[in-house]
């Protein structure tokens, strides 16, 4: 336990530094890319003046996500999923998952008939794209929407609550935060948690890899995850 | 909280009614209709002499899992997916959980270069699909590898512990166990557990549906779904 | 010819036993579980108050139909069409004749603007299925017709007749009904005969397999066939 | 009944005009354009030296069909199937059952290890598109074959028998031969039906369209089938 | 250079031969089949009384074309289109092109809400299919249009000049006109030109298929286009 | 003519301000994010040591592209191609010209067996995007080529030259350079011009866009795609 070292030589406890630029493209009604490590993300949200078929004549409006990677993200090429002719089942788990947690923390009535449209592009990827999506999704969805605000199209922000995500896990025994991938690939458990603003929980997602963990486990990463968060959501609001 | 009831009348500790046939169609090596409630799964394991590609040469087997539901299998019909060319992202969400759940119990090693192939074909849905799934696909799996034990093919039995999933959830601001229809569809928030004979976690996958949940919450969660997992093994062991 | 015989040691001229559970699932209008020995069908029919396209404002109703087989229905594995995302040319055929045997037999004016949509998905496989389809769907579609005339939707019953579908075909020179898997892959030609209640023909089907036939081998079958059908009848109204 | 005559003024014992260019394009290995009246086919058969992956080894040749219609070959035009991205049931159908019409008089061992693959693509139709096909197919089937045992790539004749075919249907009561379009629509029951050279039944296809047919119809039919077959055969061989 | 020949003893400048048949078959409003020396195309023009969506309501006339090749309109056969589930990169750019050559010929204003389909489908291909089709589609437009005139639906001819295609190349360092399959698939240098019956070009494509070209070499090709598009527009005319 | 102004202001020989970051992802083997004015693209060189089965076992390499444009790279969002399910006939047409642009200036058989795939993404769309990513494409490969070069696995350049792409265009009767979108999207005709180095044209995709243009224009259009080529070069080169 002592001689314990992460590959990046962070502390257990410790987020890899994370960097966001605002406005990062000039047409996105909100464009942040966020940059946690190598991991790159680039967020940008649309707002549409339309819902989906199911709010039609509601008065309620819509928050939505979709997820892509950019083929050489990663150290290997992948096949670009528009040539393949569909999205894999881990890319749809992901933008559905992205688009929960952003509907977590919004008051889809106070943002009338429109949908915001969040695309999360990975340009380059070391681990934890899902959460940087996430807590960068929310900034650009924030940005968005003070544009509504500013423009008076609404008189009433919509959002309740901050929203983050972070990666926790089990790695030769020890919980670590902020998984990259070098320990992500090596790890026997891995959480993803996504949590509030106010320290509430909105997605828990943990997968035993190599070796299912034990109750004690996964309250030890559920703490981690929440120090991680809360350093994440002040950083969102700086 | 005096009042509180739930709409089956059950305690918010207690599984519905859970039966298991075995052999239930004659041509799969392990074939088992579970019946959680009124949410009806034909799981049938087929053994096939052949591994994916990315095992090919490694002597290693594989353990997999597709999961269907039939159109009329709930209140309203849904489309179906092989007329619409296509899978849901739930059905893909689904179909990997199952088979990361029961790959997490078994030595791929001591199975061998084959595969085993679960598939989980809901016939009546009532809430809980994906947890009967995983439940009833074990008993399947464990009754293909027995046959392939009693053949000789395997010398050593490759399953290393039983593995079972049931739902929680906070309903009306109350911690449930194993949620049917009516309950799931208008619960805060929602969590599939999976865990195996040994009480250790496999998965862990909580979502706020309504409200956001603190961590008492979850520890209360968490708590129920250990009970109900024992319950549940002692069934498949049965 | 004298030692003929067949696998299942039936008469050339005899049906395989047939059971009809009604009722089968909770939830659709008609919910129909058909066992033809080891052939296993369920047939469900949901009532949907639309038309297609091509039939709006016409005051006419539609059936049609659906079929499926789940992927180890058989003694081998077959891939799930949903995630091959296609139908086969052989459930195409299929199902387009399962509809088009229900329209021969119902008045699509009297049923009025809504859509009867017969889902067959066959469970385990032993030869047959489509007539086994054809024959349980009429069923299941009665009794959602009977609960829209008990529900007073319909005042008068748009069903004309009964229609039932057997399978006939020449085995090693002889003229048999109801042909299970065994003789099916084996026979040298095969024949689908639906038929009304009252002994029209509403399909005839007939496919030289291995040997093309001869005018009085037709006839043979077709005679057959009516037998057959009339005890199908005979046991759909029972 | 005495005033019955068809759209075309035939008899109802009569054939369209059939006429065939032999070598109609200049590349494929039999080349057949087949007018039956106003209904063009082009039939190409290709002579591909390879088998398909369940033939693999085995010696034995295969004979395979696919089936088209250009968009407007109609009054009105269809949606372009590669358009669209699939082929419909109904192409399906067609180009299965040319295949297996064609398979029942071709002897695949004395094929040998090669695939004979026919095109038929409908130019213009005015119905019995399916049975002109076939008919045109089997002469551009019997040209590749002659070119193939030309060359001495084959020293057997591996064609057993002629294959053609002809619709019939039941039209305001009555029997005819080879419907056109004005009738097809109309009819009450259609029937298309596939015959050897020989006289014998490879295919029998009859369905009510609006109304079911007695057995004494179905008998007629047959008849008026079998007296078309013979002159289609002549016009074959010519 | 003095003994410079080409595959068909044509002249660096000459057209191969040019047939047009009118009114080849008797459904669509136009209906052309252009022989350009071996190469066949069916051009066939249909009216449809109705706009694509982005037009609703704008009083403005569409016109748009689809491209296809007959599997075995080639010296070896090609996969089918519509069984491979998709149309090629090749067939959507040669669509694409003849769609927008007619369009820049035709007052969509004066064609009023209606669209023209061109369909082209390549019965036997020798080289510059996509030119052939172009010259041809314009026949059948033309047609169309005059049928339109004729009815009095349109009172003002849209059509405001001929457009026709052509292929030149670099084949052996020489610059020839209308390249056929032989030529083609050695050539150093391609090009398509669509130019309108003033003289104007309507595009302009040229690639380096061996080796790239100098400026001179284009002025030389864009010459000879010029002389060859002059003979085209004066056979259409004819 | 006096009073001719582009939107930009730019003259109308005048490029946008071209800047390229190389090393832009650290994983790729040459990775290069161009930006021309607003027009931004990522363009990614990934080595893979295989060839497409065409040139299975001929030595020989093979250079390949493929496009994409992030969703909101607009100033409205288009639907994601992946979710769609396919690339667009405008993405096909693209990445087919930027590997056909890339092939023409590199010796295959000195390349060897191995892939060079160029990923060209689209991360904001001001005009141009396609000659933005053939001009970026090969800084990205000749970058990845120096890598195999460094590291022995190359021994001679496979390299014979640069190749560039610029757009050019008839605004209001004026030719212009580097057309934006703004000009894009109002002008009368468009070029897309692919030139090597030495000055030799690889591609010329002329299309009149509202209006058909003279030869005059087009030799205009020329002679400043040379002038903006030259330029481009330069900077590949700096």
């Amino acid at each position: 336990m002592n001689n314990f070292s992460r590959p990046s030589a962070r502390q257990a406890n410790q987020l890899r530094e994370v960097k966001v630029q605002r406005g990062y493209t000039p047409y996105a009604e909100g464009s942040v890319l966020i940059q946690v490590g190598n991991t790159h993300v680039l967020c940008n949200a649309s707002v549409l003046e339309k819902v989906p078929p199911f709010l039609k004549d509601s008065g309620q409006g819509w928050v939505t996500a979709e997820y892509g990677m950019l083929p050489r993200a990663t150290h290997t090429r992948s096949d670009r999923e528009a040539a393949k002719g569909k999205q894999s089942g881990r890319t749809q788990e992901i933008q559905r998952l992205i688009g929960r947690s952003l509907r977590a923390i919004i008051d889809l009535e106070k943002l009338g008939p429109r949908t915001i449209h969040l695309d999360c592009d990975v340009i380059q990827a070391d681990g934890g794209t899902r959460c940087a999506s996430i807590t960068g999704a929310w900034i650009a969805l924030r940005d968005a929407v003070q544009k509504l605000l500013d423009q008076g199209v609404l008189t009433e922000n919509p959002i309740k609550d901050n929203v983050a995500a972070i990666s926790v896990g089990m790695v030769d025994g020890h919980a670590v935060l902020d998984l990259d991938y070098a320990e992500d690939s090596n790890c026997d458990a891995d959480m993803n948690i996504v949590m509030t603003g106010k320290g509430h929980f909105v997605e828990v997602q943990g997968t035993a890899e190599g070796q299912t963990f034990a109750r004690q486990d996964l309250d030890n990463l559920l703490q981690l995850a929440e120090q991680g968060i809360a350093q994440l959501v002040a950083i969102q609001n700086a």
